[in-house]
């Protein structure tokens, strides 16, 4: 039997974190250490590089993935340790894993096998508590709206008009939808709920502010509610947003850790990649480009979704310039796309991976042709591929001009993964040009159907005449030229979860809009979004435990 | 104008923690640092200290306090400073601050003027996360619960019987009562609520907890719910305990932090006073008592609530005993139970304070004549005291055969707290014997009663035949040996917080009882119990910023 993730990880020797923060250049008074193998880097310290010349973005995405995921994380890893391997000054950044899922169905998320980051069960678990101060900074803004009105509402909050959620970093169906202030001198009651914390406008800022006092901004302006003659009322009115910026000071530095061979890794920040943008925070991926010459970093699901916001979202806001991008695929989902049924995905089929692998050319074409990035193919090998399988997707990739690079990072650490290093260097010598996918200046509506057509395949855009309502109204307020932040399923590059492979023609339907006025974007909610997961059957929880030497053990 | 806490603690001259913990012989690799000023000291290394003798344990407690509180911490920082300065080695254990105040109304709660624990707003704020941890565990459990009811209900939980709430460390009065479980799929609508953290039993459990052995065993004890046919519902039967072991693994080993006098203090639990036993962890305290030759350790609000909890509670079930007790007094809070009111407090008032200091003996006589402890009276000294409202109070407390010493650390530091050091010392080395308030054996009734009387100076206790019902339940349900937890109000020895002084001949009424099975008390309910406090009309949080330097500002 192979080793778990997680025996992998406990065995694994780490070097001590100031260890790797003294290879980097970073002084020991501008380290913040937690415990000996995770620290945070100062951020006056971080300010003092900005004249330093910035090292090669590398952007991991990857295919429509299957439920089980298609190992951006780990292909991350293991990319960053080839690229170390081979001489290179890397770093990688990752999303912080969030707590609710490791109990849950998802277990952790700090890579797998022989690419992962460490240490595993710390960096599952609390780390060093940035989302528990997510949380707290998101749900003492819940507190301090519900006791404005309580006492006394002298903005004049409309009670139904509240869209401010409070957030846990708990799997929890049950409070998806509640009612609050119920019982006497409690307030008024109105509906409401908890999403998970990743799902929350805060860490979405967090992802996306420059520096402490943009985050102020920016939490500043977030709009919780409408008053009863429709104007916006912002954290700002309620005096939050000074507390909220305190709650968040010391989260704001970017965690830095270490690869199981011992490549720097800054993992920060993790919001959710459909209600928002989906990657790991601005400070530290723009901290790992000033201190490394090649930078990893991955944004959510496939590049319909993540490389897309990376693009439209951050890129535009902070002016990150990708110069290559990987796309993560495999096997067992080209064959997914190509209709197999999830029980028959072992079995050889190269029929299959003809027909399914219409998914990665769109991917590639949303990559390359769309976004302007320079791109690899990265087949994250798996034991049950065959040869002949393997052979047909790099066969595929090669006749749309492209390479395909099979990867083995997950058995073989660095080792497995020493081509796709030497062609992701290659690449990013190769002229790029970053295009977004639609200009500042169009209107919310050609936005959303710009990447409809373009990046989804779909013909057109459809919305109730409410919600057209909406989104002319939020154009005249003056968020026209926000970006667009699409919240829809992952498994599909349509909004129908069970469209396989390359839809084209659909109609993509904007079911619900919201405004991220401090994360500044618009989210146009396409289809059934899940901002609080459920537990399954059988939680992860019931098998988490620490043994009678203080391990924790059961956790994958 | 003098200066604010906030003020004195970030101008204070902070010693790095490995030179506080290497001043107490712990060695580097049992020390977990989170920055430079905080760090948890490893269990397996204090585990091996077993067989060191003891150091003296000194108990802070206080007569009834007004709302502003009459400066319990303070003295417990200024005491152990100056049991350092006149050459003693010396430690303070003392609770961490919970978050929601802090934001409230409360603000910080690491001390006052030149008698703080530092860093200040690291502690008031999220510390090492270790209340995150708390709260995930706690709302883990209630996860598992809905989701076990949604998913077929094996065990037969009676949804109407589930008495497991969530928690947050926020001042949220809109989630005291809520319905959780609306919408479609999202299990079955039911009225629950939110408490604070260090209400949760989860908390309690954490500080009272032997080891992580004892944590895991008590964690499974706990009762959630009850089936329909009456059988207890356990977080063991629900798979829950082990996980939430795990997840509370690094948060169980104690904070090792400073005063500004460089005292060593462990900072670490916070159980509330009322609905839980009020003290901080055990194994903080433990591992003081090993590691120093005297510990101060507070325990909440008066003696009635929090050194009656502390002996009949923590003692009887740890083996700790303390040589010596100090009261904290003032002026102030006499006058308030001699009659006066809040705006007439500063004016001098003999006459009040020979009234009013009838609480502060009756406080003397549960801690010296029913709990058997040496004691002294610390005057904590506010400017506003004149010397002859001094001289009354020390010449009441001498009548009593007692001491009375003025202490003046708030404005002075450790010099302010010498001459109650040298009778801490004094009183250390004179003959105690602990005295437990009730017999383990005598039924839970009659504990309530004992408590009432003895304690309380009730003349007699009283329930509904509902409550009295429940409470025979408990005793034939084997629960008979548990102590019991009252919660009551902290401003009267009685339940009634206007009965101000020493009341007597009041009837105590049980209102409701609730078993902690996991902290293994009977919590009977006596009066109105907040287990989530609201918001002021005028949150702390308004003032709470971080300025251009990134210096967090408005904390008090």
């Amino acid at each position: 039997m192979n080793p778990s993730n997680i025996d992998i990880a406990q065995a694994a020797e780490m070097l001590p974190i100031d260890q790797i923060a003294a290879g980097l250049g970073i002084p020991a008074d501008s380290l913040e250490q937690y415990g000996r193998y995770k620290a945070k880097v100062a951020l006056p310290w971080l300010a003092g590089l900005a004249d330093r010349p910035d090292g090669k973005l590398i952007l991991m995405t990857a295919m429509s993935p299957t439920p089980a995921g298609e190992g951006k994380t780990t292909t991350t890893v293991g990319l960053g340790d080839a690229l170390s391997r081979t001489g290179r000054r890397a770093m990688i950044c990752l999303r912080e894993p969030a707590l609710g899922p490791v109990f849950g169905m998802k277990g952790g998320a700090a890579g797998g096998g022989y690419a992962q980051v460490v240490p595993m069960e710390d960096i599952n678990l609390h780390f060093t508590g940035d989302f528990a101060a997510i949380a707290f900074a998101t749900n003492l803004l819940a507190a301090l709206i519900d006791n404005h009105v309580h006492r006394g509402n002298a903005l004049g909050i409309d009670v139904r008009r509240i869209s401010w959620r409070r957030v846990l970093d708990v799997n929890d169906r049950a409070l998806r939808d509640i009612v609050v202030g119920l019982g006497p001198d409690n307030g008024y009651p109105r509906e409401s709920g908890f999403d998970i914390v990743v799902a929350s406008e805060v860490m979405a800022i967090f992802c996306l502010a420059h520096d402490l006092a943009d985050l102020r901004e920016r939490l500043g302006d977030i709009v919780v509610a409408y008053t009863r003659d429709h104007r916006p009322v912002r954290a700002r009115d309620l005096e939050a947003h000074g507390a909220m910026t305190a709650i968040l000071r010391d989260a704001f530095a970017p965690n830095l850790v270490q690869t199981l061979e011992h490549t720097p890794a800054f993992v920060h920040g993790g919001p959710f990649a459909n209600i928002a943008h989906g990657c790991n925070s601005l400070v530290a991926t723009r901290a790992a480009l000033k201190l490394a010459d090649y930078v990893v970093t991955e944004a959510g699901f496939g590049s319909d979704l993540g490389a897309e916001k990376f693009v439209d979202i951050l890129c535009r806001s902070s002016g990150l310039r990708p110069s290559a991008a990987v796309i993560v695929a495999t096997v067992r989902a080209t064959k997914y796309h190509g209709g197999v049924e999830v029980a028959d995905l072992p079995a050889e089929n190269i029929a299959a991976i003809e027909k399914g692998s219409a998914n990665l050319i769109r991917h590639l074409g949303i990559v390359r042709d769309i976004l302007g990035l320079p791109a690899v193919v990265a087949i994250n090998h798996r034991a049950e591929d065959t040869d002949a399988e393997i052979a047909a997707l790099v066969g595929i990739v090669e006749r749309e001009g492209a390479r395909a690079v099979v990867a083995r990072h997950f058995a073989e650490g660095s080792a497995g993964a020493e081509e796709l290093a030497h062609e992701v260097v290659r690449l990013c010598d190769e002229p790029s040009k970053l295009q977004f996918v639609y200009p500042d200046d169009a209107s919310l509506w050609t936005k959303m159907k710009t990447i409809a057509t373009r990046v989804y395949g779909a013909s057109d855009i459809t919305a109730t005449t409410a919600v057209r309502a909406q989104i002319r109204r939020l154009q005249e307020e003056g968020y026209g030229d926000y970006p667009i932040c699409v919240a829809k399923t992952q498994y599909s590059l349509s909004t129908d979860a069970k469209l396989r492979g390359a839809p084209t023609g659909h109609v993509v339907e904007i079911r619900e809009v919201r405004l991220a006025a401090g994360a500044r974007f618009v989210v146009m909610v396409c289809g059934a979004v899940m901002t609080m997961p459920g537990l399954p059957v059988v939680p992860a929880a019931a098998s988490i435990d620490v043994d009678e030497n203080g391990r924790i053990v059961g956790l994958f």
